[in-house]
C-alpha cells in the first residue's frame, strides 16, 4: 500500500468498535438534551473569515478553504474557513435568524470543528465538540444556570465512565472576593485559573508583587480557594464568607440560588455538583456562573466539560443583547481518554444482535423470513450467505464481531440458537421461542 | 446586522423545524441500516489531495484546505482537501484498515461532503450524503445486490414521503443486449443514460451514425428500453429476450436471481422494485447491478437514490481485489425536494412533548419534580420559568413551537393539562393521570 493513502495525521477517525462507542455517547447526549427541550442545531462547517476572525490569537489555527484553481485562474470568492469551535457559528446563527427563533432558545450542537494545530497526543486537528446553550433576548433567568448543569450532569452520568465532579463557581463572587483582599484585576483571574498548573506559591508571589499585598494577608483567601463544598452545604458555607462589596453579595446570591435549584433535583450515580471557589475559567467572555468537570482519579486530564454564563453571545454580529449560559464537552478528546484509560470495553464491531447462518441454499426462504420477523421485533440481524463456508467458520466471524447470538434455520423447520458467549446451543420449534432466547434483559 | 455575518451561499443549514425533519430521516436511516447489520463508519472530512485527485474532471470541485499564514510564512504540509463524496474516503479507509475489518464488510455512512460548484437551485456546496455498501475480499455474493436494495427500500419506505420506484438493471445485461444489435461501446451506455434528457430520437440518431445500423433495426431494442417490469414478472420477461452472447446470459442470470430474492421479501407500502432495462448509470465504475430511484409523480427531480455493483472498490489504493455493491441518497437534496414539494409538514421547532408552565415561584419544587418524573417516563419536557409572563404568554410560545401539551402544577397539588391542539383543559390529581393524558398513541 502506498502510505500516502492514509488519513492525514490529527484528523480523527475510528475503527468500528470505537465508532459504536462514540455513537453511543452521542445518542445519550442528544436524547437527554432533547428530554430537557433542547433543539438540535447544526450549522454549516464553513463561515466567512470575517465571521471567524474575531478572536485575534486563534486565527493562525483557522483552516481556510479554497478551490483547486487552474494556472492563471484567480479566486473571486470571499475568504472562508472551517469553524474552530461551535460558539462562533452559534452566535452568527442566532444573530442571523433572531426573527425566526423563540427565546429563550435552548440548543444542542454536536459537530466537528477544525484547528490547524501541530498534532500531539490528545490533540486533534479535526474533532467533535458537543455543546448545550440557552440564550435569551435581553435577559435570561438564573434558573438556566442550574438547568444546563443538570442537563449536562445527566448526560455525563449516562456515559457510565466512573465518578465525575462538576466544579461550579461564579465570576462575580470571585472578583468580589478578590476585591475584599485589595486585588482588582482580570490578570489575577487568569493566574488563579492556573493554580493547579503553576502551584499556590507561584500564584501568591504573583499577586503580592503586582498588588502590593503580603502573603500573610492572603492566608484566608487561599483557604477558601482550597475548599470544595457539596451542593447542599453551599448556602451555609457562603454565610461564613464576609465582605461588603456589591459584586461579592451578588455572586453569593447567585451561587446560593443555583445550588438550591441543583439540590432540589435527585442526585446522580456518577456525577456530583461541587462549589469550588478557585475555578476561574480562562476566557474573559464569562460574567457569572462558571463550570469545569473532572473525572475522579483522572484529574490529570483537566476539565472534560466546561462552560459558563455570558452577558453577550453575539455583540459582534448584532446590537440585540443576547445573554446566555452553556456547557461544552470535547467529545473526541473524551473518547481518547476513555480508550487510553480503558473506561469502557470495546467489545463489538457490528451492531447485530443476531447472526443468521445460512448452511444450505434450500433454507434461503426460511432464513430471509426469520431475519424479517426478528427485525420487525426490534433486533439487528445480519445474514451470512456463505453456505460454502460451513457453520464453524461462520460462528468464528460472528464471535469475533462480538455478536451475542447465532441462529440457524434447520431443514426440519426448527431453529438452533447458539449463545456465542456461553457456547450453549438449544433447538426450538418456533420463532417466538427464538425471540425469547435472544432477548437480553 | 452586517450582512457579511451570514452563512456563505450554498453551505446548507436548517432552521429548527427542518432540522427536526432531517434528524428524523437520519435516525430512520441509521436504525434500519443497523437492523441489517450495517456498521456505522465516519471518516475524517479531510484527505490528502493524492487520495482525492483520481477522478480527473472532478478536481476543480475539490475544496483545498490551508492554514491562514503570516506574511513570508510558507506551508510545509502536504496538500489536503475536503472529500467531495463518501466513496473515495470509504475506499481509502477499507484499503488502509483491511487487516482490522471483517469481510464482507457492511457499512453505512452519513456525512457532509463539499463541492466547489457554482451554487444554483437544488445544488449545494456543503451537503449530506447517506450511503450503504457491502464490500468483499476477493469475491462478494450476489445476495448482497438484493440485500442493499432491500435495506435501502425499507429506509426510503420509512421516510413516508409518498410512492417511490427503485429501478434496477444490470450492466452486463445492457452491454450484452446492445451487442445483439451490433453496438459495442461504452459511449452508447452514456447516451442511453441520457434517454430521459435528450429523448429517444436523439439517442437513436447517435447510435445509427456511430455504429452504422439503421433506425429500423433498433425498434425492438427501444421497445425493451421502454419497459418497466414488476419484480415478480422479471423471470418470465427475461425469457422472452433472445440472444446468444455470454454477457447477456450472465446479466439475465444475475437479474433473475436478484429479483427472485427481492420477491421473497414482504412488499413495502411506499417503495416498489422494478426492472427497467434502460437504466445505465453514468459511471464506468459499475460492472453489474445498477439502481436508480424516483419519487412517483416527481420524476422531474431525477434519481434520489442510486448505486450499483462494482468489481473494484479501491484498486488505486491496494492490490487486493475488493468488489462491492452500494446505494447512496443525496440527503440534503432530498430534504430540499421534501420542503419545496411540501411532502412532510414542518410543524415543530422544539423536541418537547410537554411544556411545564411555572406561574408561581412557590410551585418551583413541584414543577421540577414533575419535569423529572415525566422525563424518567420518556417524555421530552421543557420548563417555562417566566412566572412574570403569565399563563397566556407561556401557552402562546408553546403552541408556536408545536409542543402538543402544557402542564401546570397548581397550588392545591393538582395538575392542569392543556391539549394545545384542541385547547381542551383538564384538572387531574395525580402524575399518573398526567402521563395518561399526554401520551399520544
Amino acid at each position: 500500500m502506498n502510505n500516502r493513502f492514509i488519513n492525514p495525521s490529527g484528523f480523527a477517525e475510528n475503527l468500528p468498535a470505537a465508532q459504536i462507542l462514540e455513537d453511543g455517547l452521542k445518542a445519550e447526549f442528544a436524547t437527554i438534551a432533547e428530554s430537557f427541550g433542547y433543539t438540535h442545531l447544526e450549522t454549516a462547517s464553513v463561515e466567512y473569515m470575517d465571521t471567524l476572525a474575531s478572536k485575534g490569537d486563534v486565527s493562525k489555527e483557522i483552516y481556510t478553504i479554497g478551490r483547486a484553481l487552474g494556472e492563471g485562474e484567480e479566486s473571486t470568492e470571499s475568504a472562508r474557513g472551517l469553524h474552530f469551535d461551535l460558539t462562533v457559528p452559534f452566535a452568527r446563527y442566532v444573530a442571523q435568524h433572531q426573527g425566526q427563533l423563540d427565546f429563550p432558545y435552548r440548543r444542542y450542537q454536536v459537530q466537528k470543528v477544525w484547528r490547524g494545530e501541530r498534532p500531539q497526543k490528545g490533540r486533534f486537528r479535526e474533532f467533535y465538540q458537543a455543546d448545550i446553550d440557552v440564550v435569551g433576548q435581553g435577559t435570561l433567568a438564573l434558573e438556566f444556570d442550574a438547568e444546563v448543569a443538570l442537563t449536562m450532569g445527566q448526560i455525563l452520568d449516562s456515559f457510565n465512565i466512573g465518578g465525575m465532579t462538576m466544579h461550579i463557581n461564579n465570576r462575580k463572587f470571585l472578583s468580589g472576593l478578590l476585591a475584599q483582599y485589595g486585588i482588582n484585576s482580570e490578570d489575577t483571574l487568569h493566574a488563579i485559573d492556573k493554580l493547579d498548573k503553576i502551584g499556590k506559591e507561584a500564584v501568591i508571589e504573583k499577586i503580592c508583587s503586582e498588588h502590593g499585598v503580603t502573603a500573610d494577608s492572603l492566608t484566608d483567601l487561599f483557604t477558601i480557594f482550597a475548599s470544595h463544598v457539596a451542593a447542599s452545604d453551599v448556602s451555609a458555607y457562603l454565610e461564613t464568607i464576609n465582605g461588603d462589596n456589591e459584586l461579592l453579595a451578588e455572586g453569593k446570591r447567585e451561587l446560593t440560588r443555583v445550588f438550591a435549584l441543583l439540590a432540589q433535583n435527585p442526585t446522580f450515580e456518577n456525577v456530583s455538583f461541587v462549589f469550588s471557589p478557585a475555578i476561574a475559567r480562562g476566557l474573559d467572555y464569562y460574567t457569572g456562573t462558571v463550570y469545569e468537570t473532572t473525572i475522579n482519579g483522572l484529574e490529570k486530564y483537566g476539565s472534560i466539560c466546561s462552560g459558563g454564563r455570558y452577558a453577550e453571545l453575539a455583540s459582534r454580529f448584532t446590537t440585540q443583547q443576547l445573554p446566555g449560559v452553556g456547557l461544552s464537552i470535547g467529545l473526541t478528546r473524551l473518547m481518547s481518554i476513555i480508550t487510553s484509560e480503558d473506561l469502557i470495553a470495546l467489545d463489538r464491531t457490528s451492531p447485530s444482535e443476531v447472526g443468521l447462518c445460512m448452511l444450505q441454499t434450500e433454507q434461503e426462504t426460511a432464513t430471509l423470513e426469520t431475519a424479517h420477523v426478528l427485525r420487525r421485533n426490534g433486533f439487528n440481524v445480519e445474514i451470512d450467505y456463505r453456505t460454502e463456508a460451513g457453520l464453524g467458520k461462520q460462528l468464528t466471524v460472528l464471535e469475533k464481531k462480538g455478536i451475542p447470538f447465532a441462529v440457524i434455520c434447520e431443514a426440519d423447520g426448527w431453529f438452533t440458537v447458539c449463545n456465542l458467549a456461553t457456547t450453549a446451543k438449544q433447538k426450538v420449534a418456533s420463532i417466538e421461542e427464538v425471540i425469547t432466547l435472544v432477548t437480553i434483559i
